[in-house]
């Protein structure tokens, strides 16, 4: 069971995220075996995701191989499996290949989009929470250009070129900016006979600021920031509805429109239910101040998927807490299998951060804000600073240079993605295809 | 109809492969109006896509947006569609949207992958042939790695591990060299437990020779340089059927595997049958000198989708007959548009290369043969040169400069694709899971 009775101690850990990279990099070298499981080959650098929905990155640029990040790691392992469930007796991982053993486990399966059961939103919208759902909203986003482009109806072209973002927290309003200045400047450029005072970008936020964690001028400098991008800002819009083509309000009002991106709220991943842990609001699971399970010691929970509940309470849904406690659950696991007294987590809060575009972004740092081109300067370099991998770092910021210094966006592809891997053309050889060459986007 | 009677004559370019953008580029600013329609928003560097299947570029490296290549140009239009046929009587290609009325169409929409009828073969197969196909084939690959480095079974991971390549051309050859590159190279260190004396990779040639196009001495060499690779090169070696799990030989002998790529032949496009046009050999339409279609003159037909009868004979299906076609039949579709005598085709043959691998390629050049890095410096220059787009070329000089120097890949991502382009984490909401957190990989 421990490094004393001659199998070293082995600590799995649930999730390539923030969390799960941050304490694997710490435990790396501690005489543990570490073991990485994941549903993906691949770290997704999910702060910048919205970059790639809005075809401004490529996705391989926000994306890194987790066996790369631990390649000089001798100690520390992965596995490419989905988490089932847990044998907390066995001390088993159930996952959908073999079952993993484990003697001390740390969860960090991140989050899920929540749509709060409002009808026909699961549905219809588009989550960006998974670097695929950025892939299929970038590609819908250029499909429906494509459409408008080939109709001369005004009240179609105008359905199809409504773009709806609804959450005015930090990925709303960077995703709705973002958007905003592709469709003004890229695509003005690539559509240059579509009548583009059509399209619009509508923010949907159901309280009555946006970016609410920051103070007051900062959100005031966003707003109007926005307004001046060309995305129109709803206060206190609360959705009651989602259908195909429209998106309702609770005020009776609708916009007609083929692309409603939710960004209005996580909580704690589907799996959490099924681990047999106690979980809180939003189903996240229940951790006190040392990380520990409320249910079970041996398991660690951190970041979006714990529910804190040491001093300070509840902490914000941020990489920064993920990271500080993928940290410390690292210390506390060794410690654990030490049989040594275990730490607190405490929160260092950095400040946060958004941006709204182009040179434009909002920052807190303690008590000190800054606005405009400082802060975004700022948070290119934070970014750009956790980005895993030198050559995702240096293609990044090629990416940028070249956006900022000639408006361009790089990455206008619509790759239409397989339901199998097998050669599509074979697919419908087989079945004598009646017309056509097949393969459509 | 033309320049004269008021209205401008409209050439449409069905297809944005070489042919077709070549073509779209000469016309450019010729007094006619100009639109090329494809089923995708961009073009692809076909022969760098076998780098894409094997983790060596980003897609997005190969591939570039047609409204970016002609964003400039104010006479060239784009619309996105498939085409499924023509009415010659009225001018209009059929589509899978608006109909597209022409004066004069090129029709250079390339070809697809012959399976020769093999039983299994359309069906067990990856085609190399597209983008998705690229992208799917690398999925594939990085997954049977994660696979097997979670069974402990041999002869699974043998089975699991084993690669075949269909098809001693440029393609196949290029890919099996660059497969076992990624096998000894980034994917050892990626797996440092898996044992790789199993893996194989297996490239099987019908005739008695790889490289059929080329000399002797560079026949030779390829085969010694694969060799040397850990290519397991097979003569004489005749597909009869493939099953999912298995390739079976014309012999009687068997290979298990779950991967056969077929690169064993093309054919032209399916849709070429619904054209109501001469076809010849392999579904390819008849064209004269001038690149007119036998049965319309007012349709050209150019690159891998044309059989040319003129002087000569048939052409080898290559990216640098397609360019010089698509210029050609620019020039002709103006001169026929103004009633002018047309010219005759003049295939102007530059040579052909292939690489091996790193520093390793052969190129002829009229009766001048090269081998080694000298070939493979010059494959690499040609390539950069042709490579569409200042910034894609920086891009894969990064990409080539890190792999040469580091001998690393910089993208092994399995990114699974969404069959629909919605929030998956909304579809499976919806169906009220009943375990996991779904998604899967």
């Amino acid at each position: 069971m421990d490094a004393h009775s001659g199998r070293r101690g082995r600590v799995v850990i649930a999730g390539a995220g923030f969390g799960g990279i941050w304490a694997a990099r710490k435990l790396s070298g501690s005489g543990l075996d570490v073991l990485v499981v994941d549903k993906r080959n691949f770290h997704t650098f999910l702060p910048l995701l919205y970059q790639v929905a809005a075809a401004e990155l490529e996705p391989g640029q926000i994306a890194y191989p987790v066996r790369g990040i631990f390649r000089r790691k001798r100690d520390t392992r992965f596995a490419m499996a989905e988490i089932r469930g847990i044998d907390r007796q066995r001390r088993r991982l159930i996952t959908d290949g073999p079952e993993i053993p484990y003697d001390c486990l740390i969860l960090s399966l991140g989050s899920e989009t929540n749509f709060f059961g409002i009808p026909g939103a699961a549905r219809n919208c588009f989550g960006l929470k998974s670097l695929e759902e950025g892939i299929g909203l970038r590609n819908h986003i250029m499909s429906l250009f494509e459409e408008a482009s080939q109709t001369s109806d005004p009240s179609r072209q105008r359905e199809l070129l409504t773009f709806v973002v609804a959450g005015g927290g930090p990925t709303g309003v960077e995703y709705a900016g973002a958007l905003a200045e592709l469709i003004r400047g890229p695509l003005a450029e690539d559509f240059p006979l579509l009548n583009l005072s059509q399209a619009r970008v509508v923010l949907l936020e159901a309280g009555q600021a946006i970016l609410a964690p920051f103070p007051q001028a900062l959100r005031e400098y966003a707003l109007n920031k926005l307004g001046r991008k060309g995305v129109e800002v709803h206060l206190g819009a609360q959705v009651s509805r989602v259908a195909p083509e429209a998106v309702l309000m609770e005020d009776g009002s609708a916009l007609a429109t083929r692309t409603v991106v939710w960004t209005a709220g996580v909580r704690g991943p589907a799996v959490a239910a099924n681990l047999g842990l106690d979980t809180g609001p939003g189903g996240r699971i229940f951790v006190g101040e040392t990380l520990q399970s409320r249910s079970d010691p041996s398991i660690f929970v951190i970041g979006d998927m714990a529910h804190f509940e040491g001093p300070g309470g509840a902490l914000p849904m941020l990489a920064p807490v993920a990271m500080q406690q993928g940290k410390l659950a690292a210390v506390n696991a060794k410690r654990l299998l030490a049989g040594k007294k275990l730490k607190a987590f405490r929160y260092f809060d950095k400040g946060v951060m958004a941006t709204i575009g182009r040179a434009a972004a909002v920052t807190t740092f303690g008590k000190v804000s800054f606005t405009g081109y400082t802060a975004w300067a700022a948070w290119l370099f934070v970014h750009l600073l956790m980005l895993i991998g030198f050559r995702n770092r240096l293609a990044v910021l090629i990416n940028w240079a070249w956006d900022y210094f000639f408006f361009e966006r790089a990455v206008r592809l619509i790759v239409p993605c397989m339901a199998d891997r097998r050669s599509s053309a074979g697919f419908e050889r087989d079945a004598a295809r009646p017309e056509g060459d097949g393969g459509g986007i």
